[in-house]
């Protein structure tokens, strides 16, 4: 599935299709009983600079200083000013209407949680210092909630018996706490920030009620309000979680200023973030190699695969890189081969050997004679080790240079076949497979001779089958119908509702300001008062606003004693979809100059009566 | 102004009285264009209970946790599940349309506080313990928001230069912290509550656009809002603000079970709380009194007023008991003699002298001269001080027993003109004033001839005006027309949202549950289905549920597999205004069952056509 082509403005068709008739039904009574609302500037908070913060970079954090919407209360920390919190409250009417509409319930949970919720589950330490703690009058341990799987499953436990109180979805809209080591980037990685949080509880993976079935909804539900939202997103396929298979998607906001890295079949639309997207076939050969004998070289202290590549005369694409890696419930170890310019992938490698794996612990490997640093393919040899060769570095071609296995040397003219042997044959201690995390230009894995490409994206949802992990660990079950315990299943999905919100702004900006989709915009439609002080004029915009208010769109006021000049870099700054401004000039010429944010130029003169008609077309485009 | 009529259900046909058009439109289209929503109890989570937990004592505690719309995380913490979330948006509903009618704009600032935003205000040392602290990774104290004055402030003062930009009223609707030392009684005294906060901004106190002005606005907001929820409410006037006069009122709803005491008026609706309740005129007069000669009496060790009364053969009703203050700008004294059954009003104490007091420090005073404990009105001779006597102690007539300003003793037989002579009548030196927290039965201040009589509330909203307490200690102000600097003039309104919910139920509940009040209800209609697995009765009962939505009322549908019996005491116990039952004998006779919630009995039989207009009947009484 394939979500690129949403563009702003574009939301209220795109909204009617692909979704149930409920949902479609909610955003259109939205839309046409719902009375506009009217402000004035000057009655309002919307304090515009010229000049952004020192430490805004990225276009969002800079463009809503600027504007007014945000304010700097400490690190990572910010007064939503009125002008966000309208934006804000539009998404979450959205993130509202459409998890409602697939059957989920709104409550909120505390987010102060006593310490003690988090021992069965270990994640206070999991978390280590992104936890904010604190002790209260009587010296209890207390943590700000950065999310709520434990304190929902601790309620659920308390409160559900049986089965046929299953299965139920809740969610809730709240102020999220972490103390991020470097808040950044504004509202994108703030220390305190708006999150939907989601949780379904199910006695089964699969079927009617089922964990599928409600991530499903969830999938299609965070689509609907992505693109309601007016965002050009795209779903892409997260780290596996411990269910296996596709179950994880994050939603990314495609945006070149995104910190993620998204990987997309331009063919299929297939995409992946980088840590979980597959690479399709490549082929691979051990057969000839170098005929020039191994040749070992002193080479300490270099920094890093590109010196050491040097240094021998190969580059880091003729070298072969050897991670160790010990499984996790054995004594044995696993070396991953990659070619010296590619990452291993530690959950390929998983996935692969078919059992867990960490970092081999250096002091450990080393008495067990890896010369970590130094470790060449042939270290398997004499070891409980497997050994997993990545394609692109399982090709006897290339005159490898790799480690030499004692430290402090490397080793040229490594030739698999000559330097490994029989080995190379045991199926059941050598295997060539897919290990690495994609690149762009790397095979699609889904269309046979297309490339991959690279975007990158803001992350703004992320669903989960989280399984049993929680509920195995709070011990929360439930007797079914022939009264047996059952451990519940659990999913979680969550929305960055501030995130969303920058992410928004960070998609659609000019120079001069920000351009809001129409669907989460502040206001609809400026209105700009050439003379504020010019009663005719006035009226003109009271009667015009009270018309478009009354066809449901929010309409601001610019009635401030300004320069004309002034009023239009605000206006653009904040950037309402829609100007409108009222002078001696186009009233003259019988009416009112309209113009689209999104458009360049200076708008086109349209006659009083058909504003109405003009603004509401801007919704059907 | 008295709004004690309001009655639970009766808030739609008051909502439309004695208010703007712009809020009554508000509400009318809120209630009839918005599509009402259907929910079934088996796929939401409602888990009543038998049981309430071992620490709830007042009705709203017990029934909002049997009733499953609260679970307790920790003391004072509670999980708001989805029931007590319906009533929450209902209520913020409310709020936000009442302010947003009156100018306000919304806003969200952040819940965690840097600690530096406390210094100028000292407002950290006077929280004290209330305050949760704690500290970031990067070892910087912060708090958890108890409220936002410091924080609005600091925010205005960056964005605010010019005149022209105020007056602006701001608010924001948020989760609040405060370490209560005894939390209890569920959501009326937690320490993690919703409150809706507002500000206002002005350059002057009278006037258009002066705080006076919005204070009122203000006033009637409120007014609307505890009508609108369906509250039974009193506004009481609270203890003055800086600025003096009446300055703050406080919204209580009347409830027997609540913890605050308010004194009304029954003939013109005056009310107060105790510490700031008026008394009307009365008689006093110094003449005569007692012929007995005055009579020292060894009182050492006696606990408290009544002993020692009685050990003088008195009551507490003919002692005078004599309270040292001291002034807090200068080295003088002010001795408040009240009856022995009265308390000394120190604000009231302090408006008659015109400066501000504090209690005397005890050691300093002794020093001074003053038998603390045993000091009686003789004691101002030879001293600077100031007497104030209150009327029902300036009474010759009674033979008054008080101290002998001499430790461990007191005196019998005081006669005012014998024992003080001459100094009675210097008016520099001695007032007679009302100086006493008053009491049920005491002269109203408004009607002659009236007694006030005393009720509990449970106090949902506070509206203040500040002045420049804030804005001085945080050096904000602004350049007039005339390019001069002027301190902001500020006022501040809060509203106990999660509060507000509980008051709703202490005010209306019977043996049996909840009784809501229909605007809050978190469903209007319950439909219990008593053959949930009969498809005719699922059939009507969709069909039902659906006109009912169209017509903006919200349904709940009991689906669940259970007995009868169980499924009425439920519906009794969460208190959804109407009832429908969907079963065999009530189908036979032509209709479905109808009964409300506040009426006793078995209900009516309701042809199926007339279900809606029966519903909507509620709406209007």
């Amino acid at each position: 599935m394939d979500n690129r082509c949403f563009r702003p403005f574009s939301h209220y068709t795109c909204s009617l299709m692909n979704q149930t008739s409920t949902t479609a039904e909610h955003a259109r009574t939205a839309m046409t009983t719902r009375r506009g609302d009217i402000q004035y500037w000057s009655r309002t908070i919307i304090p515009t600079t010229r000049e952004a913060p020192s430490d805004a970079e990225v276009p969002s954090h800079v463009l809503l200083s600027r504007a007014g919407f945000i304010r700097k209360l400490a690190a990572g920390m910010y007064d939503l000013m009125p002008m966000s919190w309208r934006v804000l409250e539009k998404i979450m009417r959205i993130v509202r209407e459409e998890l409602n509409a697939i059957g989920s319930s709104e409550l909120l949970l505390p987010a102060l949680h006593p310490m003690e919720i988090y021992e069965a589950t270990g994640r206070a330490e999991a978390y280590g210092n992104d936890l904010f703690r604190l002790t209260d009058r009587h010296n209890r341990e207390c943590a700000l909630g950065p999310t709520h799987e434990e304190v929902i499953t601790e309620m659920m436990k308390g409160s559900v018996t049986s089965y046929k109180q299953l299965p139920v979805t809740l969610y809730q809209i709240q102020t999220k706490f972490r103390d991020e080591p470097r808040p950044r980037a504004g509202l994108l990685r703030g220390r305190e920030f708006i999150m939907k949080d989601a949780y379904s509880f199910h006695l089964t993976v699969e079927g009617k009620g089922g964990l599928n079935e409600t991530y499903d909804d969830m999938y299609q539900a965070y689509s609907n309000i992505f693109r309601r939202c007016g965002l050009d997103f795209t779903p892409v396929e997260a780290e596996a979680g411990p269910i296996g298979g596709s179950a994880s998607h994050e939603f990314m906001v495609n945006a070149d200023t995104g910190e993620d890295k998204v990987l997309r079949c331009p063919e299929t639309g297939y995409a992946a973030n980088v840590e979980k997207c597959e690479i399709g076939e490549r082929a691979w050969s051990f057969d000839r190699g170098t005929s020039a004998g191994l040749e070992k070289v002193h080479t300490p202290n270099m920094p890093g695969i590109e010196g050491v590549a040097e240094h021998l005369g190969a580059t880091a694409k003729t070298m072969l890189k050897t991670i160790v890696f010990e499984t996790k419930d054995g004594d044995g170890y696993v070396l991953a081969v990659v070619r010296g310019d590619h990452e291993v992938n530690e959950g390929k490698v998983r996935d692969v050997v078919g059992h867990p794996i960490a970092m081999a612990d250096e002091k450990k490997a080393k008495a067990e004679g890896f010369a970590i640093g130094y470790v060449s393919p042939r270290a398997i040899n004499g070891k409980n080790a497997t050994l997993v060769i990545d394609p692109d570095a399982a090709q006897g071609l290339i005159d490898w240079a790799t480690g030499s296995d004692e430290m402090d040397h490397h080793v040229k003219h490594f030739n698999w076949q000559r330097e490994m042997g029989d080995v190379l044959n045991d199926s059941s201690r050598v295997k060539v497979a897919d290990i690495r995390n994609a690149e762009a230009g790397d095979p699609s894995p889904r269309a046979k001779g297309v490339a991959l490409v690279e975007q990158r994206g803001i992350e703004v949802g992320h669903i989960f089958k989280l399984g049993a992990k929680y509920s195995s660990a709070m011990d929360f079950s439930v007797l079914d119908r022939e009264q047996k315990r059952q451990t519940v299943i659990m999913g979680c999905y969550g929305i960055g509702v501030t995130r969303t919100m920058a992410a928004c702004v960070e998609m659609s900006h000019d120079d001069a300001g920000i351009i809001w989709p129409v669907a989460v915009a502040p206001y609809h439609v400026l209105i700009v008062l050439m003379k504020p002080d010019n009663d005719e004029h006035v009226r003109i915009a009271t009667e015009l606003a009270s018309s478009l208010a009354d066809a449901g769109v929010d309409v601001l006021i610019d009635d401030r004693i300004e320069r004309p000049g002034v009023k239009f870099k605000d206006a653009d700054l904040i950037g309402i979809p829609a100007r409108i401004t009222i002078g001696d000039k186009a009233l003259e010429a019988g009416g009112v100059e309209f113009k689209l944010r999104s458009d360049e130029g200076k708008g086109d003169v349209v006659p009083h009566a058909d504003v109405v008609s003009h603004v509401l077309a801007m919704f059907e485009n």
